[in-house]
């Protein structure tokens, strides 16, 4: 997350936003963002949003995710919302977006839906 | 990918294997590999798969994958597999496994399930 | 769809609202209704929203999804909502929610993520 | 699954297999089998093959799947093979695949790829 200069822009219960600067070392061939970092950044929103919920303790694991990319990675910053859609004890169903940001213009370039598992007590397993 | 240290092994029709060694600084804080770099890594071999089967000016676009995360990214290196499932004119659907290497132990710890999308005669999009 | 007692609530470009009685045919052992009846309603509101945003003579056919299923499908009565993210002149990218009614209350019990393709001009391919 | 004429054809630890017979009352307008009924043996097959792996008192609940539709359900008979990717105590990784029978000819028509849960001690969740 610090390497691609992903920073936190907002956080409330079950809904987090990140943003991400347009970054040439980032990109592919065509001079798009990577779907990797994109998925990175959706990722981590999503997780953070699924924590919010959670026990101060607990660690979450990404066990599975889908990523549908709309459009192309193509923009001057980027914003990721992850929003909790169903919490639990063990599991938290969760989905983001990534937006990308061209002047004063926000499109929406990738949805995400994952499963995630809160893990307490199991010292070094994820955060 | 460059990034990544990621490097070819192996392309036959529709099969592809890449390889990328362990590197700190592509982990999170417990020392495993981040799961958007395991995801990059699944989407390249899954990419180049598709690729080998497609017109020599075809570009790949991944229209969407799933990524089921089996165990934590740990070891010295790092393989990921990709293999065509169905080839089309348009779409193609493609898995890939990811395997972590400990000496010479092989163990599955990622799938991956996309549809790819090829792109012909339309200059910029994506390689 | 009949055999299921599946109806139209409503259509809006790209919007469009199903609805199911609960009937016991449909249940599995445990009184619930099927997770591949949940599906069937969800791919169908979903293909019925994306073809809202196609040329009249375009059929619908679905690559793929992915549904998650929150909780499990108890109610009187069942919506299934589907809702275009993207149309495209070949993909259309679509999400759709089932939700179980008891009394008056709406509880989300599934999501649903799907990629469309539009088929023109082939007879017989699906609709 | 009876309403579908689904059979058991075998079962092994982590591997199982069913069958079904085409019917016109599981068609869609094409005459082909509707995807949620695929979905639904698809689902079967998988379940099953995790629950063999599982304790005798432990039911199988479907957390999440994907599924992949690469070629339209025709033929006169269909196979469904699930197979666990990575047991667990709590979640179990399984995979299946659906193939339709012309003659002797067995065809790859749909991918299946879920995540599962063991509930156990929980009297009325799912089977």
């Amino acid at each position: 997350m610090q390497t691609m200069g992903i920073e936190l822009e907002s956080v409330n219960a079950g809904a987090v936003v990140l943003s991400m600067p347009y970054d040439t070392s980032l990109t592919q061939q065509h001079g798009f963002i990577h779907a990797g970092v994109i998925t990175t950044g959706l990722d981590s929103a999503a997780g953070y949003a699924a924590h919010s919920l959670m026990a101060d303790d607990a660690a979450v694991l990404t066990v599975e995710f889908k990523t549908s990319l709309l459009s192309p990675a193509r923009g001057d910053r980027f914003l990721f919302k992850g929003q909790v859609i169903k919490p639990g004890r063990s599991l938290t169903f969760v989905e983001a977006k990534a937006y990308a940001l061209v002047g004063s213009d926000e499109k929406l370039i990738a949805t995400f839906s994952a499963t995630m598992m809160a893990i307490v007590g199991r010292g070094g397993v994820q955060g």
